[in-house]
């Protein structure tokens, strides 16, 4: 019987100025999914992992996203998937993406690519939506298409790749629970034009700086006095993450989606390690277990094993 | 007696999603501008047009830039300045951008380059003033370093030069009067935080397509929902002319700064002139005089003559 692997990474969604449009892939941590087709219309699911997500397939990220595919095939045909999820669900690097993403990418690659990746991003975004309230695209974007990627919109989906230099990010990872709908709720319905205005230039130049390779712009940009001033009291120490980090020659960074994983970039790879120590020597002293990553930005997104 | 002339562009701000940050400079039209040294510690100006400008140098907008230069120069000298302005006052167009940045570029240029770009436009800014409430340096910026600009902050300054591929634009400048601070009146102070969000997606958007000459996602990202719908009623045929625009091969457009100009960008000259037809066959119908220019953006900005 036929069978595809696939990695799906982890991504860090926002950017900091970018809320719910700006994202980027990482190399590490990956889920690896591995998928066969059955000639029954239905999903199984086993998981190989501690994580105790629910095996229904209406109730399982990749398994909604897999049944939007089934819905407009016509073949009397389903799938089998095995998911070793490494991505924690509810870390903030994109967890639920990453199992929606490689679902429908390994599923499509079985049916000899039949839908574009604007549509596998259509299936993913209605697996992802198990999980978190609303269309949202901006961890799905990174994930199928790689490096650093800007949703200029959902409706109708609209992605685009952008340019970007060498970077390094860091990442922390407190285990603590912030759930995606409740840092949602927190946040203002109304904000002061003022603030948007700075966070709209914040933006624009974020992304003419990534396609510059200008590091200075890329550290000036990354200020966002929006979201970050009302979620970063979900995560412990933030203030302090951010100044050591700074301290360390990071770039800048903030929270990882919707946290509580906090990112930092940097523009080599020994600052981004010097970041990490110095994230460590601050959890360290608090009690809350954490883990940490290095990784660059991994430009491919999901890959598919030989 | 040294003298010195320059030409100080006119310039398109907001560019649609970008309000207060994104502009670009226009070739045509342009002040013209020419400045002496005097042995007096003084500003003294004429005026070769029909605007009937204040020619009291607190009151004027060069002269106020003229005396932020004065008042920071240990020499016992001043300004003669001759200002022919062929921008008219209230287009839209950064007409009082263009004379702040005229005079300053020229009298810098006087005294030997002693200053920065920024801090020219820091001292264009304090002209600008007089002209519109609180600091902007939306068309200073474009005027100042030419083609198309993003502010990415004013306190401190920050300009960022972006890049773009060939484009051409029509303007078209109903010869009705709106003023800048009325037209800021007018705009809400909140906004819904699914606006902005829509709006700094735009933006992101549409300086990532700039640096790519990606003219179909151009297109796509000169939305507006926050500043156009109540704007635009300041300005009549609005709607007609943005449509008539597009039907006659615009790549998008809208309101030039607070108006009431209206721009459009093309791809083409070609596309450029029709859509200028389109704009003059709608308003010649209307009684209301306008003008109509058609230009490329213009990559050096105030230019002085040998």
């Amino acid at each position: 019987m036929k069978e595809i692997t696939v990695l799906a990474p982890a991504t860090v969604a926002n950017v900091v100025c970018g809320f719910d449009c700006l994202g980027f892939a990482l190399d590490e941590p990956t889920d690896r999914m591995t998928l066969r087709l059955i000639d029954e219309k239905t999903v199984k699911i086993k998981h190989f992992d501690d994580f105790r997500l629910p095996t229904e397939p209406e109730k399982n990220i990749a398994g909604v996203a897999l049944l939007a595919i089934l819905d407009v095939i016509e073949e009397n045909i389903g799938f089998e998937i095995e998911i070793t999820k490494n991505i924690k669900p509810g870390s903030g690097i994109g967890s639920s993406s990453a199992s929606a993403v490689g679902a429908v990418v390994v599923a499509n690659k079985l049916l000899n690519d039949r839908f574009s990746r604007l549509e596998l991003a259509e299936f993913a975004m209605k697996g992802e939506q198990v999980a978190s309230e609303g269309r949202h695209a901006d961890n799905v974007a990174p994930c199928l298409f790689g490096g650093f990627t800007l949703v200029r919109s959902v409706e109708p989906l609209d992605i685009v790749c952008l340019d970007y230099p060498k970077l390094f990010v860091t990442i922390i990872h407190p285990q603590i629970e912030v759930k995606t709908s409740e840092a949602r709720k927190i946040l203002p319905t109304e904000i002061p034009l003022k603030s948007a205005i700075q966070a709209w230039s914040n933006v624009g130049a974020l992304v003419a700086a990534l396609a510059k390779g200008d590091y200075g712009l890329i550290a000036r940009s990354l200020e966002d006095f929006i979201v970050e001033p009302v979620r970063k009291k979900l995560i412990p120490h933030f203030d302090a993450l951010k100044a050591e980090s700074l301290a360390a020659g990071a770039l800048g960074g903030g929270i990882s989606g919707s946290g509580p994983s906090v990112f930092m970039l940097s523009e080599t790879l020994e600052t981004a390690i010097n970041v990490e120590k110095a994230m460590r020597e601050i959890y360290a002293q608090t009690g809350i277990e954490f883990n940490t990553y290095v990784s660059k930005i991994n430009p491919e997104g999901v890959k598919i094993l030989k």
